[in-house]
């Protein structure tokens, strides 16, 4: 953003949190940052590793004088963040997350803090990897990475601006989209491929003689499987957050593979040749420029 | 093996003929290659490199005087291969194959030439990459990596010993097991995750918007997808000649998501936790030591 942020409250200081902290810090955007979270150690870290200038343990005390407020705690734990904080918040404060699904976010904050929704701008930033904690939150984490934001209806379009630019400070190529479609596009691209993955290897675990079987994966297999090396708690909150999209298009996947175990029943190579042919094309196409 | 081959007949002149051939040549097993194949481009550079000393169109011709005799033809086309060798194969003669699924090969063979089943020790490396023909082909591809020999009850155990040894001088680690099990286990690490990622690729790109959808996958897309680009030739050859371990496979795992998306339905999120636990645990443990 064009304008610094003074005093900027990370609920959540992980890989996530803590990146944005880093990366708004290296790029000057902001003066203050205060830390929030539950583990005494991980804060103590994020402060001895210059990610926060001083932490609390109390949500209300962590956004009292924050001029932005960034949440990123799993999606179980927004709708308590937004009830903690809702009497703290100063009136000018705006409220952005992070969450993997964006429907249940703002949900969660008009029950519970209707009268904040006006300036909650909900976002996703779409980055990652598979390790937690600050120690693994690097500056450079969103640089080049796309970052969605879903704005309300009631958001002013200054703030949605200000948002914006918070993130394209930290190098991320920001878009906008409304809540469902965004949770309808992370379900296809993300929440499925994910339930693929678990379910595979859960099924294959549950094989008699599964060490055996795994012995014979091969680096494919290494490939497909690595997103099952997820955390479980965070895909758990975020299976049930996204229910309403990711459900119906798990079921509507059984049904293709359904049809493509007919067709392999059926020896229809002229059918399979046809779906393989569709998927690869797709994929050179459209996935191999993915960063 | 500890004695060299004289005369070694490579069926199939690409990545895994290829390979071999080198791998052997570079181990100084071999005296002699003779290559076959349809392409005439393809097998001319297979000389220019150096990787066969000669080849033929006609495979009767190619197997005429070979020691040991290599099928690298697709699944699709071992029958036909088996039926043109028959009268021309000398009687001290092995062959070995290097075909994904075993099953089918050998009903090909028992089918068109039984007189040769005592012979044929049927084989299949795990090994492999996501290009094809001649000119990808290397020496160390079989390396460190997972040779799966399945031998016949008409096999003599010298026999399959000297396969054993051919593939051991390439680096290979060779081991044995009934061909039904090896079309088992294969169709859980390795049918079944290209199944997976065939069909949700497929059924993204037949979305509507499908650009967009692809926009926003990141990283983690990108792996599980990336078996999604093998050659759909090859996979349809695979699936029609391992349906019957395959497709019972592909309609279970149908079963487990539509299970699967109940409780993501019902919010059910102690009973996802203890898959994405079992998931996560099985992946760690038996998957992150895959080469």
């Amino acid at each position: 953003m064009t304008e610094r942020i003074g005093r900027l409250a990370i609920i959540g200081v992980g890989l996530i949190g803590g990146s944005l902290a880093r990366a708004l810090r290296h790029a000057r955007k902001v003066d203050e940052i205060v830390g929030c979270g539950r583990g005494k150690a991980n804060l103590d870290e994020a402060v001895a590793l210059g990610v926060i200038d001083r932490y609390t343990h109390d949500i209300a005390e962590a956004v009292d004088g924050a001029d932005v407020v960034f949440l990123a705690v799993p999606l179980g734990a927004m709708r308590d963040a937004f009830e903690a904080m809702r009497d703290r918040l100063p009136t000018t404060a705006l409220v952005t997350d992070g969450g993997s699904a964006k429907g249940s976010v703002v949900d969660d904050c008009r029950e519970v803090a209707p009268e904040l929704l006006s300036r909650f701008i909900p976002g996703h930033p779409i980055a990652g990897t598979e390790k937690n904690g600050v120690a693994a939150s690097f500056a450079e984490l969103y640089q080049n990475r796309r970052v969605i934001l879903t704005p309300l209806p009631e958001n002013m379009s200054a703030d949605v601006a200000r948002i914006r630019q918070m993130w394209e400070a930290c190098g991320a190529e920001v878009t906008e989209m409304p809540v469902a479609h965004h949770d309808e596009v992370l379900a296809a691209t993300s929440h499925l491929p994910h339930m693929l993955a678990f379910g595979l290897v859960d099924m294959l675990a549950r094989m008699k003689e599964n060490d055996e079987i795994f012995r014979y994966a091969a680096g494919g297999f290494r490939d497909f499987t690595r997103i099952a090396s997820s955390n479980p708690v965070m895909w758990r909150d975020i299976c049930v957050a996204n229910r309403g999209a990711l459900g119906p298009m798990l079921s509507a996947f059984a049904a293709e593979l359904d049809l493509l175990a007919e067709r392999i029943h059926a020896a229809d190579g002229d059918a399979l040749l046809e779906v393989f042919e569709r998927a690869k094309a797709a994929r050179d196409r459209y996935v191999d420029g993915i960063r």
